[in-house]
């Protein structure tokens, strides 16, 4: 039995959305379904940029029998002619009698143009059903077309008081199957992950989403010393590619090898979180989880490039002095500290025989400061 | 509407004795209630060091209608002279038919000697009800006379990213309102309230209930050096009492002066957390609160003073080097860390019009390591 109120609808389109999460960069998530006497008709997603839209798979499912009827959509239909013609004209030609969206598009290309067109040839025209859960979809989306950068997730996983490894750096593992795994989706819905030299030295990591999708982020690396062993993972370019920002003229040996290997390399003169962020936006990266140690995840958060943290917390204690999640941000008050807004709490368990049976997992937004 | 079914009675003896949460100590929490035909015809609880125990109350308040009766109480009778009867002659004296006990006496005097009493005397015993409810409230009490050590709790509170101050020492506040209130809380139950000199030094706290209870913890500094201001509200013995340990010799002159105004200063030799927890052992204390920084926490940690950790976590980020709640512990591997058991993490909602408006308590046992 399906259920046809409009939050019903919106929410279906967003599980339709989903389907693509991580694919669709620079371009949303979006679903959309068509309605007709209490009927599902057709539904569709959007696969990925360069791809019909997901109104046009949903009405060409429908053919016909569109005209009359009711689209839901958890985007404002696009209005203007990009790699494909603009949504509304194609809802205008089906004889759609009425559009119910979730959010309007914050692309200034769009911005209410599309509903407006769409009233503009008779059709009825509802905004903001489910929107609250329509924005955090598409939150890495909404982020870029209005500050011209990618979304930054900091994430990071650290024992109870408060360490990333212990203090001679061992950090394998600070918490669980169920929360690696954790990660592992996380990155597949990711666009890029970005981790610092020292992690790559330490840890060996391969960022990978490991079998549970079957696409993997974008790997990259920044390093001014471009200082690394000549094997590791992240060089092997068969399984996910790997992007270096580094300074010029850094190591010119490890340099031909790697890019013999085709591992991509770009020099920075000014290597910032900033500077790679601009970078990772103009490639169309919208989400970029940055998954590296306090020292580079403190100048992030201070360049306003982080505006999530998901915080794995082990139920262990480890003691020693370095290695904690965040490095120096210069605040000499507590009263100073960046304030997490939105923040959600939740028990991850491993089931898998550990005695130690939970990790939990903190969840939080930092106000957006893209001013720095 | 009173439930009168075994455990709906052995949760009222353990809220009974919970009215003398923080002031029974070296004794236990005991709570009891007298049945007959359907109605609770007495109740008590032991008030205190050298007072009656629950039982007496209980029975003197049923009177002569006790004869024939159920007695309800959360730990084993006492069969010993002590300060006090033996509480199993009471019982027997009372005529009462039977007794449903919730747990074992672990005290060695006792470990299942008063329970033979009556059954001996010809009185049904029932034992183990509400038994892990019943070990909880006394899981204090329980360590203390297995290991001849007070029970140590571990309290800190750290913000998103595991400091608990600034890399310039400043922490007013971490935790909201609400966390701070639940400390207050929890010193009312604990019968002492460890600092180290540093954490008087920096933080100057009360160390105090703040009017949650009508009775204060005794105030411990473990210090090496007394080094301290001559002002500091530690040093009011009109709110509640001070006990300094230190080296001997230490600063003759603010050692006269404070012990001018009533702080107790004792000499230790060798000044440890286990050599202090020893004396404090000697007082009667059965719980002791840690609220001291990361380094006298890992050497209490270290030798195995700590059984419980409270971890209060604020969802905020403040950056740094130092000041993280355990010091160095010499663990090398990440599969060394102590594994906190029987976790839970609870939101603590501050309800005072802050934009983040909760803090989250993980709380764990550590596993008891007494043999260090």
């Amino acid at each position: 039995m399906i259920n046809l109120d409009d939050e019903s609808l919106m929410h279906r389109c967003l599980d339709l959305a989903k389907k693509a999460l991580g694919k669709t960069s620079p371009n949303p998530l979006v679903g959309a379904v068509v309605v007709k006497n209490g009927q599902i008709i057709g539904s569709g997603f959007h696969p990925g940029a360069g791809q019909p839209h997901a109104e046009v798979f949903a009405l060409r499912e429908a053919g016909a029998k569109a005209a009359g009827a009711t689209v839901y959509v958890n985007l404002e239909p696009c209005n203007h002619y990009g790699r494909t013609p603009p949504c509304t004209e194609a809802l205008i030609r089906a004889g759609v009698k009425k559009v119910v969206v979730g959010m309007v598009d914050p692309d200034p290309r769009v911005q209410g143009g599309g509903i407006d067109r769409l009233r503009q040839a008779g059709i009825e025209v509802v905004v903001g059903i489910a929107e609250t859960a329509c924005q955090e979809l598409n939150e890495a989306f909404c982020h870029r077309v209005r500050h011209q950068l990618p979304w930054g997730i900091f994430k990071y996983a650290m024992t109870l008081d408060g360490k990333i490894a212990t203090s001679t750096g061992h950090s394998s593992w600070v918490t669980g199957a169920a929360a690696r795994q954790r990660v592992h989706h996380l990155r597949a819905a990711c666009d890029a992950v970005i981790i610092g030299g020292n992690t790559l030295r330490r840890d060996h990591p391969h960022l990978t989403t490991h079998g549970v999708a079957d696409h993997n982020p974008l790997r990259v690396v920044m390093s001014r010393s471009l200082d690394f062993p000549a094997v590791t993972p992240l060089w092997d370019q068969t399984i996910a590619k790997t992007l270096i920002f580094t300074a010029p003229e850094t190591n010119p040996q490890l340099r031909s090898s790697l890019l013999a290997q085709g591992v991509e390399i770009i020099d920075l003169e000014n290597l910032t979180p900033r500077g790679v962020m601009a970078n990772l936006y103009e490639r169309g990266c919208s989400s970029v989880l940055w998954e590296c140690g306090g020292n580079l995840g403190a100048q992030a958060i201070a360049q306003g490039m982080i505006q999530k943290v998901w915080a794995f917390i082990a139920p262990k204690i480890i003691g020693g002095k370095g290695y904690a999640p965040v490095g120096d941000l210069g605040l000499n008050f507590m009263t100073e500290a960046l304030i997490l807004e939105r923040v959600t709490m939740e028990a991850i368990s491993q089931g898998e025989g550990y005695t130690n049976d939970q990790d939990f997992l903190c969840q939080g937004y930092l106000t957006v400061n893209s001013e720095q």
